[in-house]
């Protein structure tokens, strides 16, 4: 490639910085950009670390407020649960981290994109795809794809190596025997001795959440008001502390739920290229709010508009999992999953206690719950004799069946 | 009617006590049913109770073995579970009971079978349906939808008044202000005052486990062994005692977690007649099992075999919630469940703590899980190189979106 | 039931007659209805026959362009097919029809509507939801349902020995061995000899269609222009003429596809209450609609998108089948598939020949067809590198499967 | 690449020469391979050519029994059919090609398998995945994306004069605007002409089928016999002739279908890389086979089971159409779809005429049909006040919905 303005995702680790070093070696211009989507992370330092290393200019763009409200609140609101356990912390970030980084190009007449994400993982798909479908004519290099750089690079030994050479700072502190990838929804762990998923997670590997064993010895209750199936209140009664932005919602959630243990799982994942990983991840405030927001959901959406829009869900959660949160197919499902939310509005009240968040009650007006009709004391407004009816017909397609191919086995 | 030997299904309580004397005031002759699929119930009271009143004999089945092998396990090893939460405890008592009640109906010529359950509920339709099924010629009574039993007995008042009047002993005790439903797996509670899904259960209500305030302050570990599927063996760690029968395994299982309060959900779910009902569950051991076997489950399965099986699952618990256990669709898919469990043999760790239940290690010789693939440190043997080209042709579907109905949008 | 103002869903047929009459008796007054959804009809005759046998009136509604606009071509936007063959035309016109009855009966101050729907078909459901769902409050008897009605008239000679002695004209022809339903969409033929599945349907129960063999001996095509998957323009290049109303559309095409043979189906369906039906139909014009805008929708349909779209849509035709129209689940799964059409915008050329109708060219500025990268001479836009890392990207899930697995078994 | 011992998938066409010279020039020893799938083709010619140009060898298999009996019978009693038109015979084809190749491969010690497949098109991921889920040792090679091939040969011109150069013999006979590739399932045609969507397909094109408008003036009539979801047995009813063994049937129905224009479809599809191609197909006994398996269906199978196959089916008819025949999803797929049909058993007949197979009678012992049930003159086995129960069940959750919602708009 010729010589170019770059525009390179910055992290400020060892891995961005040698590849910063590596593309002004090769002649090009750099520009670092940073997203600060809530991570801990010293940017002036890592900023100056850039400068000196000699990027021309180094971006740091606050994003927390845009990652909450048009990344995790949508996600929230559909419901969206990869393979059952994964809330997509990671998954979310990086079309938000995209837009930062298009952005950035293009008001920096940057034409390449670069990052540091290695070639069997996930995160190269999701910035790529969204970088791409935000700006079709972007080019994004890959440098851990290249196989000049993997060959110069055959693992961390050889970046330490080129770090030293270029007098590029390298943290004193021990690199924990794990990778983690943190925002202000969630931080996951992955790498290392997780490598093995027959090993457990060790406990100092948490750093949103409290240990169950040492959390707090007192449950606290949480209320939680949705509307249209966002949250947009949440109150914690003991404190009488009400946040209503969705930032501080989520600020608020991950605190209650960070010193009550929420939110931690630990699981084996199938990536997108095909194979499994394990990881590990903490999402306290998240998991309150989905698990507040489920139990809405069931109360107030119809039996039948609840099972097409569970499917709908779990096909958007492998869209946003795969990198296609910007594709005509999560658009088309985003917006049918925002029409499904029109009556989840309704306030759930929930206990938080040593790792689990459970909700209690739950009320709405816009739930077609009828505790009239519920009681199993009234007779009320369905005839009794109408099941009978519902009964024999339902029966008589088993009957038939039965007829024809002999009675239901009863081993 | 004209008169004829009756089953009916007797659970001891008020309501069955006066339908035995109805019945038998009816002229028919009676012959009441208990299985024993795991409840606290004085059997030999209530046989003594149901011969008072004039029942000719009282049956009494053990079918804890049954229920647990049969019905259980099959649908813990199909990861069954409804609208997100529920594990189908009482779905699955149903046709269990049935077989005992079909089976006996035969042994003692009766050609009616009569039942206890409401015209609102879900029970009255697993009954009747696996009942159908399993012999279609049997007739099925349920006096709670006969005109003229609703007319004499319009509530609770009727039917003590009658108790009285025939000299029917009613438990001293007071009633709770919900109603219960228990077996080896979970006990259901719902009516009463949990028909305001804004109340929060009471502490009280709970039997099977206690409160994660009170419960155990140290975590236990528990070691569960799966073979295609089913659990075969359960080890608590600290204790050593291990467990490989089905009906052990639960009843150990159902001992710790009832000590370390897993398992308790309160919701608000959709009944299969339309209307939407709140119930709170506790279900130990069979949650403990639920969690080990999802885990092993997505480390052992090949991506797409688990997406398949994961919508399949999703129709199973519709069909066993509304009381299809027996029905050609449920025969069909569950054979296509069970076919997917080939592969999910191996062992998971979970530690249990204060409501909470989590998988920490697993292991398996049957994952295609590699440790070298996954590996972010080692370029392994997918090459770096392929990932660009997938990416560039999962980009160019969206490219080319983009080129005619332009880029995403932004916001 | 006391005495009160009933509308009749009537048909001039010996069954409403019967029932009209049968309600008179009862000391009801009877106002009938008849919808014109486009059936051949002498709704003036019927008009006098009713007036005769008692009716205080007679309403005869046109609702052909209601019928056509609000129900066909959504359902033909929406690509509705029940069971991959049936266009569902009877079952389109039942909520058609209910909304002229609950329009009637509120205009009329009619508390009670009444239908000659019999109790084993999917008419009466049909009926009686949509008229629930848009009116809560509204009273639907069913003669056919009420023992009293059933004991009295037994079968078809009962009718016709109470008709003749009651005065009621019965048409002097033969009846035809069959049933059929007629509205400007299709004509359903069922009953009577078509009851034996095994039976063709003879030759002369078709009305809308020639036979193939008899049909034209020249081939015709025609030209149709979607917008937004609605079509808004039919040509018929030889001749010249063109239509653009949707009723115009259809009567247009319903005549070009009956003179060439087009759209009879013969088969056998599963009925809403579990038994199987044998139906015939003949819907030529919609099925040429409905061969184009399949044809379109591909053509211009992400791919994705129209896979979620194809499952919706078959959710929804179960819904319309099962009479569902007017529900929370067909009113949202009906928005999702609108979204969907967005860019279903075209035009699509069919030959039309003796029996067969075929897509044989289309085009779109909504499509991302891209000519040179679909073809195979030009290297263009997509490096033909790329496919090779795509290919080794998704080779690698299955040699991982047969590392642990085994090879694929090659028989 | 060092010098190996390649096997090429040749066709005895112009890439696959050029291709073979191009191989022998890089200094490989090259052994050719050609399956005889059904396709019209001089293979004596295509070997001697082979050898002349340098080939070591060149085998001949007949894979046409293999193909019909292993993966078109297969397909067929699983009802594939992709994005609602295609039949997938190219598809089905490459799978079974692959077991030559892999098979060859092994017996002749090649360690390369080459194809001449172009890098946009689905045939190099079919082959190539085919090939390493059979042998994940294998290595492809594949000229149209090795960046040496592609810049040598830049297009058609400069294949015919490297063809001349090397006196490699080219057709003289013009080459037709568009490319085919057919086996005795069917024949597709793309590229060239039919790259313009608008264009329609000339009817010289077509090779299997007759034009409608020629194709013989009387009806025939064909009875199919299926077992277990499988046809066993097509007979012809005029003539008498009757056909058992797989690989006759489908010559014998090709004859007809081809006789009387059956099978032809004109379409885009989407294609696995993410572009949309326009074919042409004409897949006369196939689709015959297919009118009918699908009637037999519905006729046989429980309403319930025949939705979930239906769900599998057209997610088995991705698998097979991106590749993947052989993978863990495909074969856990197959097995459910193979256990759907176990009673899908009886006769359909069906008239074929002028482009047109119908269904219009079919017979089964294990249908649950039930003629006096179905039957609207009979009241039968159902009361029929028991769908006023049913009905009631139904509307009371549309009722309740109306009661918080609102009822239903009557637009």
């Amino acid at each position: 490639m010729s010589q170019e303005r770059i525009l390179l995702a910055y992290s400020g680790g060892l891995d961005t910085s040698c590849i910063l070093k590596w593309l002004l070696e090769k002649g090009h211009e750099v520009i670092c950009f940073m997203a600060d989507v809530g991570q801990e992370e010293d940017f002036g330092a890592a900023r100056e670390k850039a400068l000196r290393i000699g990027a021309t200019d180094v971006i740091v763009k606050d994003m927390k407020q845009q990652f909450v409200e048009r990344f995790v609140w949508p996600a929230l609101q559909m419901g969206l649960i990869y393979e059952d356990r994964y809330l997509l912390g990671t998954s979310l970030a990086r079309p938000c981290i995209s837009i930062g980084l298009v952005e950035a190009a293009a008001q920096r007449g940057c034409t390449i994109i670069s990052h540091g994400a290695t070639g069997k993982g996930n995160d190269q798909i999701r910035f790529e795809l969204s970088c791409y479908a935000l700006n079709p004519t972007i080019k994004v290099i890959a440098p851990w794809r290249l196989p000049e750089f993997c060959e110069r690079f055959q693992g961390r030994t050889d970046l330490l190596e080129y770090a030293k050479k270029n007098n590029i700072p390298v943290s004193a502190t021990t690199k924990a025997p794990w990778s983690m990838d943190a925002n202000i929804m969630h931080i996951s762990y992955e790498s290392g001795l997780l490598e093995d998923p027959a090993i457990a997670a060790p406990e100092e590997l948490y750093q949103m959440t409290q240990s169950p064993q040492k959390s707090a010895e007192t449950p606290t209750t949480v209320e939680i008001i949705f509307k249209d199936g966002a949250a947009v209140r949440a109150s914690e009664l003991v404190s009488g502390k009400t946040m209503e932005r969705p930032l501080d919602i989520l600020t608020f959630l991950n605190k209650i739920g960070g010193e009550h243990g929420v939110g931690r799982i630990d699981l084996v994942e199938n990536r997108f290229l095909g194979l499994k990983s394990r990881g590990v991840y903490e999402t306290p405030g998240a998991t309150i709010l989905h698990v507040a927001h489920r139990d809405l959901e069931v109360y107030c959406l119809d039996r039948e508009v609840f099972r097409v829009k569970s499917f709908l869900a779990s096909k958007m959660a492998d869209y946003v999992y795969n990198g296609f949160w910007y594709s005509p197919e999560a658009e088309y499902v985003r917006s049918c999953l925002v029409a499904s939310q029109r009556n989840v509005t309704g306030k759930v009240v929930l206990e938080i206690f040593k790792g689990h968040a459970m909700a209690v009650s739950r009320e709405s007006i816009k739930s077609v719950y009828n505790q009239e009709l519920a009681s199993m004391d009234v007779h009320g407004s369905l005839s009794p004799y109408a099941a009978t009816g519902f009964i024999e017909v339902n029966a008589m397609r088993l009957k038939e069946h039965h007829r024809v191919f002999g009675s239901a086995n009863m081993k």
